[in-house]
Formats: C-alpha cells, sequence, structure tokens
C-alpha cells in the first residue's frame, strides 16, 4: 500500500471531522511513520483491520475535499499571499524608505498578510 | 422559532455536508424566507416535522463550525484583504504615479488580494 502524501494535508484540515481512532490510526501512519504491523499491534487488531480503516478514512478525507475544497482554497490564499508580501517587499526597497506614509503601509501590508500565513 | 441570521453563513459554508433534504428545507426558511407552514405543505410533512428538521441542522452546521472553523478563519482573511487593498490604494496615491515599477508592484498587490475577496 502506497502513502498517498496529499492525505497529510487533508488528515489536518478535516482530522477533527473524523472519529478519535480514526484519526488516530492515520496520524500514526501518516504523521508518525508507524508502519500498518506496527499500528496493528498497538491497536491488538489484525494488519487487514488495519489497512481497511485506513482506506475507509482515506475515502472520507477525498470525499470532504471534493464537498468542501478547504485544501485547494488553502493553497490559493496561500500563494497569493507571498506574493503580495513579495511585492510590498519591493516597493520597500523602490522607495528607499523616503517616505515615511508609505513605509507605514508597506508594513501594514507585509503584517497583515503574514498574520494569514500558515 | 427566531431565525438565526448566522445560519445562513454557515448554510454558505458547510451546505455541502448536510443531506439534500436538510439542505434544501434550510436554504428555503434561511435564504428563501419561507414559513414553516410554506414548506410543511410544500414537502407534504408536519409544521412540526420541519422544524425539528430546521433545529438538527442547524446544530450539524453549528457543530462544523466549532470542529472547522471555516467562517471564522474566511471572516478573518477578508478583513486582512480589505485591509492590503486599501494600503495599497494608499501608496499608489501617496506615490503619485511616479515610479512605474512601484505602480506595478501595487498593482500585483491589488490584483491577488481582490482575486481571493468574495
Amino acid at each position: 500500500m502506497a502513502k498517498n502524501l496529499q492525505i497529510s494535508v487533508l488528515l489536518d484540515f478535516y482530522g477533527d471531522m473524523l472519529t478519535e481512532k480514526q484519526r488516530e490510526i492515520l496520524e500514526g501512519y501518516y504523521n508518525d511513520d508507524l508502519s500498518l504491523g506496527e499500528i496493528a499491534e498497538e491497536r491488538e487488531i489484525t494488519r487487514q483491520g488495519v489497512r481497511d480503516a485506513i482506506k475507509r478514512a482515506e475515502l472520507q478525507l477525498t470525499e470532504m475535499e471534493e464537498r468542501l475544497g478547504l485544501a485547494k482554497r488553502f493553497w490559493k490564499v496561500q500563494e497569493n499571499l507571498t506574493l503580495i508580501c513579495d511585492c510590498a517587499l519591493q516597493i520597500r526597497e523602490l522607495s528607499g524608505g523616503e517616505s515615511p506614509e508609505i513605509n507605514q503601509n508597506v508594513e501594514a501590508i507585509i503584517e497583515a498578510a503574514r498574520e494569514l500565513v500558515e
């Protein structure tokens, strides 16, 4: 079973919508890099049981992303915020700090953008 | 039963996670301003049945917001984007269009911010 790295991202967004058991198994597998065998031993279930639980939870996460699109939207926001920061830094350089008013606005833009970057 | 206007916002975010029936009833009540009686007649169920369905769906939406916090996060993003736009417009005015490079960066900031405003 190949690990789907996208799942780790979806787990961040939608993990709170899973049951505690599902979340723990997926976190073990994706975030703590445990093997199916290790998880099976820890939880006293079969390897196949772990595999099935992971597949079911992965399907739920993927369906939630198809419905809500949180991860997709998140990446678009992060991309534009990075661009906004870069442009603000360029303005700071171009204006050479001559105008305190421009500087103030540049700093406010950078602060507002960084507050949203995760 | 007082209408909870916050629900209309949550319906935008999490509506796709409800069943079709739940979503339709809530949209009728909150977005199309139908009365309990009108919805009951349309769906051939009792007024009490409509009331219960609305209460259940409202609870689900509220719980999803408690878990995922989409709406709260959305408003914070919108607030900061408005601030970013305002500051960029101020810089445009302050720099008086003298520097084409500053202008370019200002326009890029405004475009990136507006792309995210909904």
